[in-house]
């Protein structure tokens, strides 16, 4: 009889339907005995409705009051799934982040969770009934209404599986697991039953939007089994473990990719200068992400410097390089927005040795050219024509023999 | 500098535009040195939006929850009508009915609000903010979202000016203000200025859709100067008075009239019997609410009993009586789906000789036929054939020359 929170996203609850299916599934769960804690999002397409009719009120929405009608799309949807519960003849009761409640930071649209308030849950639990928490939200000091931020519902899930010390945390989405890489671009992709929480952290900075980023963090700090498993059908997913599953594992888990990354290269930077620091600190206090990163060793006291940036900051970060860089003498500053990065990840990356060797000869072989290249100790990305994607994605995936497990 | 309480319906926020608007009257009032107060519905068609979805999920919805559901409605205008106004530079804080708090008894669906805080109103109102703060919902003493029912706002409006003794309560609507009767019937009709609360409160309940009745009757506890006023264009509406202005008032102030009305008659009731009781209380357990009553002399021992019901309850209120009078040997039971109520409201009525004269004399003349006739001391009612329901307003109108005012 363990205790599982279920947290179910947007897209799972979609219409009056998908909602029924998401209470058959906890329903199920609570009729087996176990003791389940249910954290949901908006409906989809809510959270949005309320920030279009908010932009279409002011361009610069007041933080506070932004939140408080956000507010508005869990409220509605913990009511309606604990009236589906109720229906089904599971006691069930609707909790929104103030009533718990879940402390925040004040800071509105973004705010971080402090504490989850546990009296509330452990009462309702003791009293066989099942809550249903309002995901993305929480309270601040002064009572006010906050925001976690885009995709916070998954933060939820983890802090109150780790306020609870649940036994499971469940995300359930619109995808069957974590894959070895897409299999819209490898049809041949295999779920992986489990990955370790290192892999994870890897594969969703990378952009494999199954789990937010913040979610695996707390997760990983608190030490909360987290899987990851589909809202419809009856797969088990993919559970994120917090140890390695020694001589097992296979050296490489997975192959992300990014899309729509851009590459900037600076030619001719003066040697003398502080060149990284004159070249990222402008793009930084513009907000601007910068990714891979390679400085080229001098030739006759210049040198070239390249970095990536998501493809729509590329005209910014062009921009402010021609303000600031030009006066100094570079040779040229150029832009490249038909590139992409490919990552593989694996635990094994550390203490395989081959495993690089047979990136580069792969992909050499399909005659696919490496512009950059960032290694980390579980993972080696490098930086392709855009045209080349799919192909290097393909060629990796097989060489590492992913398909088999 | 007044402090006014401002309340907005759901169809004054149907969409941005009339969001604006209202913010832009706020802003106004606020501009010219009042203290504001402003209490908002959902937007128009939420609330029923919520009630199908919950409806769809269960034919019985769990109370507590579908009010936790609902609550989201005014959640996301309190929210957006305070970016609204900070967009004007208006400060704005929105208070859902669990952060004021707004204290209600614990019936979900129907909950009696029992203490408005004042404590972070008053603070907000020295800090120069205007607070904007949800209608309909409180928060019970477990600390449960409830709501107040259909139309509640008008009564969240009216308890929140009682508990800050507001200097007026104005309730902004889609109509200009309270109307001497239907101008879509009468098209002389005439805007009152002002009306005693207690015609106020026999119009309310007569079914004239500018006020919530529960609002009139907390607000002439308290009284509360309440004004009914137009959210579009400058009128000032109707005042809602709580003195009779002397020698001045016109014997009937307005003309009300229901037209869903069915009339069942038990005919040839023994006579010994509580005959009233025994066709009253099974009806009544029915949850059917009954208006007008007659009872007539009894003949031979046997009498005739007259009531009439909404038009939508004749069916199961026939089919009730069927079941429990024929074994006591009545001759007939009839309904008569096809009548309607014609009422006439003034302080008047209590005072002047000849008003009721004047109804029926008119009527007669109009060749209209009384069915029904009740009387309360500030109200004559009767019932006429459906038909004839526009041609008797219209005549009693012009009898008591409500269109000159």
């Amino acid at each position: 009889m363990a205790l599982i929170v279920h947290k179910y996203g947007g897209t799972s609850l979609a219409d009056v339907k998908l909602i029924r299916r998401c209470a058959e599934r906890i329903a199920a769960d609570h009729q087996a005995g176990h003791r389940i804690v249910v954290v949901v999002s908006a409906m989809a397409g809510e959270t949005d409705r309320l920030l279009g009719l908010a932009r279409l009120l002011s361009s610069r929405p007041a933080k506070r009051e932004l939140d408080a009608a956000l507010a508005a799309g869990e409220q509605a949807s913990i009511g309606l799934i604990a009236i589906a519960l109720n229906e089904m003849g599971v006691a069930a009761r609707s909790y929104n982040g103030a009533q718990l409640p879940i402390r925040t930071s004040g800071v509105h649209g973004k705010a971080r969770i402090a504490e989850v308030g546990t009296q509330t849950l452990a009462a309702a639990l003791d009293a066989g009934v099942v809550p249903v928490v309002a995901g993305f939200q929480g309270v601040d000091d002064k009572g006010s209404i906050t925001t976690l931020g885009r995709g916070g519902s998954d933060t939820t899930a983890v802090a109150v599986a780790a306020a609870l010390a649940a036994d499971e945390c469940r995300i359930y989405t619109d995808v069957e697991g974590v894959y070895t890489t897409d299999p819209r671009v490898v049809p041949e992709a295999r779920l992986l039953p489990c990955i370790t929480f290192e892999e994870m952290l890897e594969l969703s900075s990378m952009g494999s939007k199954v789990l937010q980023i913040r979610a695996v963090e707390l997760a990983g700090k608190r030490r909360i089994p987290l899987r990851v498993l589909p809202s419809y059908g009856a797969g088990n997913g993919t559970l994120i473990t917090y140890e390695e599953s020694s001589m097992e594992t296979p050296p490489v888990s997975g192959i992300a990719f990014v899309r729509d990354e851009a590459e900037i290269t600076v030619v001719g930077m003066p040697e003398t200068m502080d060149a990284a620091a004159r070249i990222l600190k402008p793009i930084a206090e513009a907000h601007i992400e910068v990714d891979m990163i390679v400085q080229n060793t001098a030739r006759e006291g210049r040198l070239d410097f390249t970095f990536t940036v998501h493809r729509g900051d590329c005209d910014a970060a062009l921009e402010i390089l021609d303000r600031e860089l030009r006066p100094l003498g570079v040779a040229d500053i150029a832009g490249n927005r038909q590139v992409a990065k490919i990552s593989i990840v694996g635990l094994g990356i550390r203490s395989h040795a081959g495993i690089a060797a047979t990136l580069f000869s792969t992909l050499s072989r399909a005659g696919i050219a490496v512009k950059l290249i960032a290694t980390s100790e579980i993972k080696i990305s490098v930086l392709v024509d855009e045209d080349h994607l799919e192909t290097g994605v393909r060629c990796l995936h097989e060489a590492y023999g992913l398909a088999e497990g």
